[in-house]
């Protein structure tokens, strides 16, 4: 950590600063300038909050050097984590599609979907029991009977299942349930749910708030990890820019960032940020195209009548044409496709 | 609601569409154009959900007229709602300040800052119990202990208490300890816990996300309000921008936005917008100008050695001297202030 | 356009009202409700201004139905705009890579990047003589020296030539030295340059502005497009978004948007929303599989010593690798490259 | 500045570092770490660029020490500057109220509008003859015309004037007529533009970007200053954010901030962000309650006929009502208003 410090600063405040270094066990090194005099602290930086620095008054910026999360963090753990949720590995060299409903409304329309999915070789299905959705007037989720449809449809399809917690009180349920846990974007900063997800000892898909920061998106990651749960994927699904045209902008451009700055795997969700079906083939052959590890996307029967994110699940027909092309995007870039 | 097609949109389709408007119990008018054919729909727009509307391939935009959330809209309730937490009206003539430290950190701690703020003539103190910290290295607040500490301590000095609550799991103990309940940035869009705080019989105070919108805002004060508690004050608490020279942009325009479209009150909290406590006395003075019912502001007597937000919290003198200069403000503007 | 109004609104505003839109020459429907009263204006709406009708009090809302943009719109030009710059057919089949360096330093240098790229077949090289700099300390460009350099490596190597275009007052010496101009981030609303290069016969690229959104983008080609320059080529160099990993947030998720809204060709220049060379190769695939027709992209033979953007151009060898990974790229997508 | 490097690095390419550094006539200071190697340089950081450094694979990270701007800096300058306009001091103890027109449409209404706001005691009027318009269809302004008005006006009424300047070809004509410039929100980095105005002697307003950083923004004044010119007023008018319910936001937090680094004065626009007249009162008392130097408002006497910006400028006694209030803000915060 470096800390700066105007060229006023006395010899008593800089005794001061650097007795609160010394304190927490951490070496420094003064370089005192012209206009700016200078500190550098030697040692683990995580032993002092950068913000203790910043309320002394007569510091004027502090700079830290190492990354601020550990157990995501690539520089820690340099190789690719690969995530293996009952046989299929995530993060390996296949791109791995999971693809379902939005939301499970009933066995026969999960059962449906599902059958199809699994025709196409689809290995994993998504559907969400418990939903968040903007309104308190909107469809709220089938809850508990919806996990138990999940368990029952994957089981007879041999599926593997993934689904959304929303709260504390429901994560023990859920895991019950399902093969694979997803922490929505509302929920990427609700640290109890992190905590909690952090002791089920089944993978989670842990999807970006629309405005978090990588470095806070780490974090999230790391709520989970420092619980023992190491099985974290993370999930691009859309920030928020100013751009009215489209609901929210799908973050290509993160992939590569990730993938520099952490081991775990990083999937893609085209469907919530474009908001309607048009744009989700481009949208997903980019996402592998630019380095992603699989893809997230909802996929229905008969959108119009489906009881949430009507306008951007896919028909299975159009599913079936896109995975198709998936599978030559992914090998122009050296990788395959399940 | 208005829905907006193309010129090559057919009969069929067209019989489709408002097929779906009249089964939901609403009237249709059809105005075909040269190159647009638009259907207006009359009546109660909650009956039909945009995304259904938006879900056929042949429609272009939907535009809804009316607002979607009614119990926080001005439009259904024109009056300003007065929250009265003990005896303390919030949304009256008074701007109501309200401060104390980030955290309770110990008994000794808080009865000390409370004491001063009391002798101040300030009526109601914060401090948490919890802490939503990006780090799960960092403090976690007190919890139940620290709940205690808050009862105690604003029993004893006759000051009314209000607490951040985070998880579900907890609202019935907070509840139980605190005068009002406050829910954080990153728990705006946690439904689970707004239904929770929602049928508890004390005063919420909302914070935005930092991205949310005003609409989103207000639909998470209607989950509150749609379980009974119609005691929500909104507090504006800065958002996310590009801007990396403060942590967060305060959004003091969003204050007569808020005021045109809700009756219900608003308050600021310019601490954790600006980071750190330089800027804090300006936009406190700002926020009253604009138009706020009340500000949330951090004090703390020994703000290094907080063991949280160390470098936005005032110290007693300082805020001490602004809140003699936030009385000149509030006159200014035809207010009084507690 | 529809005009909403509250339910107070009174005879004598809504005569006032209709009476405006009558004498712009359109059609008045008045739908009354219980809540809102409506007004639908039929006909041509740019005959008259959104923002009177905002003006009056008793409005509330005023929403387009029509595309405010025509030259630039998919609507009024159903077909592909393909831009021919010397025989390289823009907007086609075939992804069109520009490569070039950042800046034009000496003739030596621009003939020594540009041989390279001749023989790895590229067509079309770039190279700025006119530098937009945060900072006035930092190198300006060579200016009308470098667009003679341009010109001449061009002939000479037999490379289609482009370069930035900054000052209206110099249009008209850019246009004569380049096969194409470049309207740079900081200008895309640069309203009188966009009118002088819409008075040159040689095609543009408009870059977006950090943050303009598409209606403004399209706005600003319109602007060219309006002086009689139709051959106008998009190209997304990233948007300003809150993370501070990266410069810019490449927004590869407009241009399947773009494609459709309006019939002009879109390419993308990776480099400087990225800001360094690590992610190029990434974002350079996934900018054709998500549908570009071209990619700008900058090549330096020593970038360590370039004068601008020394850590975001490729070495010749880098970018050798990934022009050809491209190529499967593009085919994966049905499309050639050259 | 301080340059952070990973474990892995060489001494070679230490030595290269240090060389490039030294070159630059710079000192040296290296902390080797066990997990990071730290390069501390010493002296003017202006004669090393960070793009070069950043250049270098092995190089993490470049973090500047020293404000990178110079002539706007207070660190340069500690006291504020006070720019006089023909008597009238601006950044001074006075609040200056700048008001007219948004677009000078003739003789008869700008003497009309002018004359109200001169007997309120109004010192200063805007009026623009050369108008930004998204739409290249929309009013473009009386250009030179225009300028003969103001001019004309200003002399008869004794009011100082201010305009719009837009092209380059045109600061000559403009600063003529006229005893402000103003510089607007789309050519904050119109560096060209900034060029020719710091060569004009007459003071010069410079709004900010929709998304220009405060960085970006004093650079673009040292554009201005560093041509001589160093009568710079800056001039907030609102950023550009995911918010739908509002056209801009006007960014008030950002006045402490610039206070603290910059000597300038600082004034604010509340029109232009709020796009409609209804929070432009309490937007203007929140201005000068958080720090601002001046208010530049639009005031129309016949907003609904203007023929620009028609829904945000405020009646004359709108206006003359608003300008009491604000002496009674100006007098809680200890400032007059002129």
């Amino acid at each position: 950590m470096i800390v700066v410090m105007g060229k006023g600063v006395t010899e008593e405040q800089l005794d001061h600063l650097t007795g609160l270094i010394k304190k927490a066990g951490l070496k420094v090194h003064v370089s005192p300038g012209t206009t700016k005099t200078i500190v550098g602290i030697i040692g683990d930086e995580s032993k002092i909050e950068k913000d203790v620095l910043e309320s002394l008054d007569f510091v004027e910026k502090v700079m830290p050097i190492q990354k601020p999360y550990r157990r995501a963090s690539r520089e820690v753990h340099p190789d690719n984590t690969i995530v293996d949720v009952k046989g299929v590995k995530i993060g390996g060299n296949d791109v791995v599609v999971i693809a379902g409903p939005c939301s499970v409304e009933s066995e026969e329309q999960l059962y449906g979907i599902g059958s199809r999915l699994k025709k196409m070789g689809i290995k994993v299905m998504r559907a969400s029991a418990y939903k968040p959705r903007t309104s308190p007037y909107a469809f709220q989720g089938l809850g508990v009977k919806g996990l138990r449809i999940i368990q029952k449809v994957g089981k007879e399809l041999g599926l593997v299942t993934e689904t959304e917690v929303m709260d504390t009180r429901s994560v023990e349920e859920v895991a019950k349930h399902v093969d694979m846990l997803r922490v929505g974007a509302r929920n990427t900063q609700n640290f109890d749910l992190l905590k909690e997800v952090g002791k089920v000892d089944k993978p989670v898909i842990l999807k970006n708030g629309i405005s978090t920061t990588v470095e806070e998106w780490l974090f999230a990651a790391e709520y989970i990890m420092n619980e023992g749960n190491n099985n974290v994927i993370l999930c691009e699904r859309g920030i928020r820019t100013f751009e009215p045209m489209t609901r929210n902008t799908l973050n290509l451009s993160v992939i590569p960032i990730l993938k520099d700055v952490t081991h775990l795997p990083v999937i893609v969700d085209p469907c919530h940020a474009a908001g309607k079906r048009g744009p989700v083939p481009a949208l997903s052959k980019a996402s592998i195209a630019v380095g992603a590890d699989g893809l997230l996307i909802e996929v229905h029967n008969d959108p119009e009548h489906a009881l949430s994110d009507q306008s951007q699940q896919l028909r299975p027909e159009e599913f079936e044409k896109l995975y198709a092309q998936l599978r030559g995007v992914a090998k122009a870039v050296g990788r395959g496709l399940i």
